[in-house]
């Protein structure tokens, strides 16, 4: 974790933020492949470019083999191309429509898409709902802004057969000011966005968030049996 | 990863294609030890060699200890063996029958053979049934050709006292055309055989497939017991 | 892991003991941070300085990142800062106030704070009851104090919206004889504060509750479903 | 993992074979504290020496810590020391007399001990019996001797107050005529004590025996809410 601690420590100076930002993006990929909240070529990152872009990971490689070079910059604004990788074979992640709201609705700079288990055990818990509650758990300190007394709702929304097409209900959901605290949306049946202001919040929400996914899962299954 | 990043990245031009497979195919085999899909000398693996045969692991052997000059080389059309390891101790993989079939049937240059306890599980899904269904999940898209609104048949078939003796039922799976679609078959207290069009194929389709089971155990846990 | 094989091993004389402390315990950060002890900037961990004090890792940060020089350095009688750290954006842990009163009433000079889910799901065992208890296993052993046939009963106490608020029920299950041979105390929703003399000491005991936690919560799911 | 694949591929004839069995138990112990077989200072191994005596691991120490000049030399005979380490504080395991009886009742040149909870939860599954049964599973075939058809006894024994007393029942089960295809005792509330003819076939059987209880016990919970 060469990048991550350098960002960690601020001993990264003699390269560019960007370039530092390709590391800590390349290390959390393989990070998050370690613990299987991408895997088979799924899920992805984006992080903030120098120039006021993001950095989108490609489509359709394993992801813990992108590399620092393989990174496409996409202007928030409408999700155009700015800058293109060497690699031509490469095309941008289908998360670039999703990314790109986020990050105007959010001003989110970092958002992980994360295809984990217990992101999609976790929708499950929603039902006909359109959110699953959060509570009771020290570890909601780790959002921004919450405290361990708050029920947190995390809004659920449907799958739909392209990513794309998940950007109108993506849209609701920001609006929704019952989720006005949350950093997260869990995609029923798939998986989660989660962001932060900068790579290193996202990372912390990510690893937050499924923490309260697999935490609200394992006390659901016992609770459905009487254990609490 | 030294290997699985050279082919992810293209820079292993100085090396044979074999040669570069061989490295692949170790480092698969390390990394799936760690994951449990084999353990205790099971499962195994194989992979295109440069002259259209196979490169099949070593019998009876730690599979996270398999070195790059461990490979047999076998014809796909009959399973004899063209090459030999300079280790005269080694012994062809039982699996060897079977990934010629599978290379014959349906052109796959590289099978998985998984031993995971998530495959078991699967495979105790089908009951008396010849297969188990997924769906309902974004990671099917990670299988070619699937969708995820698709409603995807694993063939499972009963285990036999030797691996040889699988082939007839395998035979018979290949051939039906509800598991057309399938790059899996499950081995009820077994594991499961996975394959692709070359041996990056296999390991998504590997990753995806481990996904598909562990995600399809744990709701029908889940609804069991009336969670879902 | 360097520094903890040297301390293992005792062939890090040419170094100081604090230095060598400090190494180990960035280690042992990263170890936790691996296992999903502490997570999202959660958790933390302090040990013997050489003057007497307590080396503090600072609060807010990710904690497999935290490095040799960050900690702080407190004084135990009343948990002020005798020493910051290089970095003067980092602030002393929360756990400050906890950490130094169990250095007071249990001469811990290592504790261990987890946010893992197995202590939150202990934790929820408890009930309207104030502790957990812990039996039929070997582990026990690994304890001091303890052998194989004690039923050993741990403290869990109401978490509270902030940290040092602990500081009065923590008092309480120290000065209490029932407690008097626990080494840890959960606090529920949140984890475990685990402690020792020194801090291996306190790595054998976080790694031994860790694993009580997991089995008496694994065998209580069982023993409700009428399995044992 | 140098000393095990050097033991895999035979390239490690400039060292004596002690030499090279101290590598891979110091390996093994690493790796076993990795998948938490031993934890806590728990758990140990013992391989052979040149002299046909037994390389025991000392105890109350944190297995994966243990170097290659850590370990004892003891007589299987009776279990006197022959060689003891240049660190004078270190003591031989409690586990040395079962050890050595197993090298002497079954020309065991290896044995694990682990204490893992799935051989706990394989254990309780015991209840008032002396055995668990596991059958219908490949990795069956990884024990030596055994084909995936039969059903495989592995005696459960209670557990005692301090470890050299489990010596009787130990012995009474390798005397038992029930249990002479068994390379593995499971003591109830505690572990499993797992032995081969030498060093990796005691590991080869411990993944096997660890994969067979997890899912004997993962089927024994589906059975019991009637999955199966």
């Amino acid at each position: 974790m060469t990048a991550i601690r350098g960002v960690g420590r601020g001993d990264n100076r003699a390269v560019t933020a960007e370039q530092a930002t390709r590391e800590l993006l390349v290390e959390l990929l393989r990070d998050f492949h370690r613990r299987a909240w991408v895997s088979g070529t799924g899920g992805g990152i984006c992080g903030p470019a120098d120039d006021g872009g993001l950095l989108l990971a490609p489509t359709g490689v394993h992801k813990e083999l992108v590399g620092v070079d393989d990174f496409f910059t996409v202007d928030p604004a409408d999700g155009s191309v700015i800058a293109t990788p060497p690699n031509t074979a490469l095309r941008p992640s289908e998360c670039n429509s999703i990314f790109c709201l986020t990050a105007r609705e959010r001003a989110a700079r970092s958002v992980v898409h994360s295809h984990a288990l217990s992101a999609v055990l976790a929708g499950d818990l929603a039902g006909d709902d359109d959110h699953v509650a959060i509570r009771d758990l020290e570890m909601l300190k780790g959002i921004r802004g919450l405290g361990n007394r708050d029920v947190h709702l995390v809004p659920v929304i449907r799958n739909t057969p392209r990513e794309p097409e998940l950007v109108g209900e993506i849209q609701r959901m920001l609006d929704d000011p019952r989720f006005a605290g949350a950093f997260a949306i869990v995609v029923a049946d798939h998986g989660a966005y989660i962001w932060g202001d900068d790579v290193m919040e996202a990372k912390r929400h990510a690893e937050v968030y499924h923490f309260l996914f697999e935490a609200t899962v394992a006390r659901n299954d016992r609770k459905k049996e009487g254990h609490r």
